[in-house]
C-alpha cells in the first residue's frame, strides 16, 4: 500500500445530482452518452481512459457492480475490482477480476489501497462515496454533469452528514454537451 | 409583458446542491464570498451585476426576501421585487421596492413578467424555483458552485418532480475558487 495512493470518485450525474433514476433506471445516462453498441459505458470522451490509467484498483458496491454485468461489459481491464458485499459474487465478464470484500469503510478502503499498489483507488457507487466522504477518506472527486435536471431519482448526496472542503480545477466541457467539474479535497490544518 | 422576457434562476450552492445549511444557516455562503462589510451579498465577482442589468423584476419567496432585511442590505436597485406571501411585508431597505403577491406559480410568474416589462425575471428561492421547474416555466439557470460539499442542509433539488432538459454554456471559474455553470432550458419540439 502506497502513501501516495489517492481515493478518487468519478461519476456522471444530472445537474440535480441524480446518479440514477427511480428504481436504479440508468436510461438518462445511456441516452446522453451512448456507445456504438448502445451500452452505457463510462468512456464517452470524458477523459475516462486517462483517469483509468492512474487507477490500480476499484472499490464499489454490489448494485454498481451489477450494472456492467447486465450488458456483459467490463471497462476496467485487468484491474482488480473489490465489491463490498456479503453475498456470493457473479464472476466479472470478459476475463475481468472481481472479488467480494467486507468491513467498514475504513477497512474497505485499506483493502482497496493494498490492491491498488502505488496507483489510485477508483471509488464508485453512491453509498460507498457518501460513507467515504463522511469518513474523510476521499481525496478527489470528478463529476460529469449531464445536460438535464432529472427531477426524481437517486441523489448522490442524499443522506450525507459531513462537510468536505474542496479546491476546484478549471471546469471543462465534453462533447459540447456535458460539464465536468473536478475537485481536490482540502485537508484542514 | 414581453414575449421575450425570460425567467432566470441565479443561485449559489455547495457542490451537493445546498442553498442553505440546516435551519437556513447561510454562513457557508458568507465565508466563501464575503463582502468588505461582512454582508452576504451576491455580487462577489460572479457576474451578478451583468446579470442584474438584464433583469426587470424579481420574484422570490418570503424566506428569501427576509435574508437581505437582516443585513439592511438591498442588491436590486429600483427593480420591483415581488414576494410570494400571504402575510404583511416589511418594507424593502434602502428605498427598494417590494410588494406581496399571491397565486399559483403560473400566476406569480405572469405577474413578475408584467412587472419586468421587456427585461427578464430573476426567480429566487428554492421553493419557487422547484415549482417553476416542475411547471416548465424556467428559461435559464445559473448555478455558482462554492468549493465545498456541505453535507447537511437545504437542497435546491429536494422534492423536485419533473425532468428538465438543458443546454450548458461553457462553465467558468470565478475568483479562482468557484465554478459557475449556466444552462438554458431546452424546449421539446
Amino acid at each position: 500500500m502506497s502513501e501516495t495512493s489517492r481515493v478518487r470518485v468519478y461519476l456522471g450525474c444530472s445537474l440535480d445530482g441524480c446518479i440514477a433514476g427511480p428504481d436504479n433506471d440508468l436510461s438518462f445516462l445511456m441516452e446522453q452518452a451512448p456507445e456504438p453498441d448502445g451500452e452505457p459505458g463510462p468512456d464517452a470522451g470524458l477523459g475516462f481512459a486517462e483517469f483509468l490509467e492512474q487507477v490500480g484498483a476499484l472499490l464499489m458496491g454490489r448494485n454498481t457492480y451489477e450494472v456492467p454485468l447486465k450488458y456483459d461489459a467490463w471497462h476496467y481491464g485487468d484491474r482488480p475490482v473489490l465489491v463490498a458485499t456479503h453475498r456470493e459474487l457473479p464472476p466479472a465478464p470478459q476475463g475481468g477480476t472481481a472479488w467480494a470484500v467486507q468491513g467498514d469503510i475504513v477497512q474497505l478502503i485499506a483493502q482497496a489501497k493494498e490492491a491498488a499498489g502505488d496507483k489510485d483507488v477508483y471509488l464508485d457507487g453512491g453509498d460507498l462515496v457518501r460513507q467515504a466522504l463522511d469518513a474523510g477518506l476521499v481525496d478527489a472527486i470528478c463529476l460529469t454533469f449531464l445536460p438535464l435536471i432529472l427531477g426524481r431519482g437517486i441523489r448522490l448526496w442524499e443522506g450525507l452528514q459531513s462537510r468536505t472542503d474542496l479546491e476546484f480545477d478549471p471546469p471543462v466541457v465534453h462533447g459540447g454537451r456535458m460539464v465536468q467539474v473536478t475537485a481536490r479535497v482540502k485537508r484542514r490544518g
